[in-house]
Formats: C-alpha cells, structure tokens, sequence
C-alpha cells in the first residue's frame, strides 16, 4: 500500500517540477474532459488525498477550501507539503489490521454508507492515478512531454 | 494488492460495455495526448497486462500483436478474456513471499535491469488506471459520460 503512496508522492512532486516550466496561464487555463485546468486537478488531488485521510483518523473531514485562495503554482505546492505531513504520517504508520476498521460517511440525502479503511486507502490511490492521467493527455496537447507514469525504475523498491 | 487488479478489470468491463454504446469509428480514431485511439489504448492495457504476467511466471514474453489483427470491440474484448483467465489465476495465487523475487529484463542496447516483483505488479496496476484516466478525456470530448473511475463502491469489499 506504501508504495503506491510513494509513487504518486513521486509522481505529484515530478508534476510539480514539470509546472514550473510552463506558464501559469496555461497551467490555469480551463480544460475540457477532466474537472478543470491542470492546477485545479493537482489541487483537487492534494485536498481529496487529505480530506480522506483525516476521516480515516477519525478527525472531521475539512471543507474543500476555495481554489480562488490557492490558484498559483507556489500555493498549491505549499499546500500540498502542509497536508503531507499528516498523511504520510498516518500512511506510514498503516498496518494489516486497520484493513477492516470502518468509516461511515453520510451522504447530501442524509443516507449513511460506511467503507473499510482499505478500500478508502486504495480508493484514495486510484483516485490520484487517475487524474495524473489526464493531465498527461492536456500536457502533450500544448506541446509538453508529460512526466512519465512509470513505476518501475523510480527506485521506490531500493 | 489483488483488489486493485479487481478494480481495473471491473472498470475494463465497464469500459468495454460504454464502448457498446460508441459507433466503432469513434473508438478507432486517434486521439491526442495519449497513446492513440480509445480502442488501441484499451488494447495496450490488455496485452501489457499480459505481457508482464508471463513474465512473472517465467515464461517468454509475447511479442505484442499487431493491433491490425484486434482492431474492433468485439477481438480486444475477446483478447482480453483470453489473457485474463491466466493472469487472474497467477494475481489470486500472489503471496507476499513474491514480492522480493526478482525478474531480469533485457533492454534494447542489451542492458540488463532487474525489478522485484512487487515493484512490476504495482506497475501493471498504475499502468491500467492511468491510461484510463485518459479514456475519460476524451470520452468527455465526444460528449459521452465516462466510466465511474470511483474504487469505493463497487462491491469489491463485500
């Protein structure tokens, strides 16, 4: 389960890197086919990633802040490392025995569902891996080569 | 590790039934900012899939057909069950113990790399959600709701 943290750690981070390249406008620019411009979606990765894992602590889940109060580069990275410490603190800190452990959430009906920590941890792995996705289709239509998606050979297994 | 592998075949099951509903010129048109059209992206992720599980189980890793041949839904899909009788039975019969072993790959300046096996499989599971998420890109542009890419949900955590 780590590991799949780590790799998009990595992968986050080589976004990151990979913005700083390309002008902000275009980073803000809005997109068609995903949720919005590719800043948008690298902050909407940081807070979903976060607002899952205080649930998984038990801690109330925050409300999404505005993307008006973070829509710069430097803002989302910041963001982005104030939020990591928490989770990669409880992902590291991760056993077997959580697996089974439940969070109810209720929905906008007033519905309750409850999920197993597990499923939300890979939930929360997808989740991430799916947008990179994205971004890497609206990178190569500016012109950009986007940061590779491969695993292997990023010495995340030593 | 096995319910991520779950989840890309269920959303792949999900993707082939949307294609259903595509005229196929629309699935076989090259698409930008990925690796080609819906159809060959769908392809791709089957026959690398494949590909690494034979290598896994020490067999000789197949040449990847020519995608000619399984240029329509109905030979990819047919493909893809073919494969995924042999891959699902090495993916539930994984043990942890696996995870260190290691597999040798040759590149194409005759180079030798190795990667643990834990390391390629959680490549194989990246790969796949990956490229999906590039399918709901352009899914979207031709004005088609995508697949839920959602993990929680879908039963797979009984």
């Amino acid at each position: 389960m780590l590991k799949l943290f780590e790799y998009n750690w990595q992968v986050r981070a080589d976004w990151f890197t990979w913005c700083e390249t390309v002008p902000e406008e275009e980073l803000l620019e809005k997109r068609g086919g995903g949720i919005g411009s590719i800043l948008y979606t690298l902050f909407h990765i940081v807070e979903v990633e976060y607002s899952w894992i205080c649930g998984l602590q038990g801690k109330s889940e925050p409300e999404e802040p505005p993307f008006e109060a973070y829509a710069s580069l430097s803002k989302v990275k910041a963001l982005s490392s104030q939020y990591h410490r928490e989770v990669e603190s409880f992902v590291t800190s991760w056993t077997d025995e959580m697996e089974e452990l439940k969070l109810a959430e209720t929905d906008s009906n007033g519905e309750t569902f409850s999920f197993k920590y597990g499923e939300i941890m890979r939930h929360v792995i997808a989740h991430e891996i799916h947008h990179i996705g994205q971004l890497s289709v609206w990178s190569r239509e500016i012109g950009r080569k986007p940061v590779t998606a491969n695993l292997i050979d990023r010495g995340l297994f030593g």
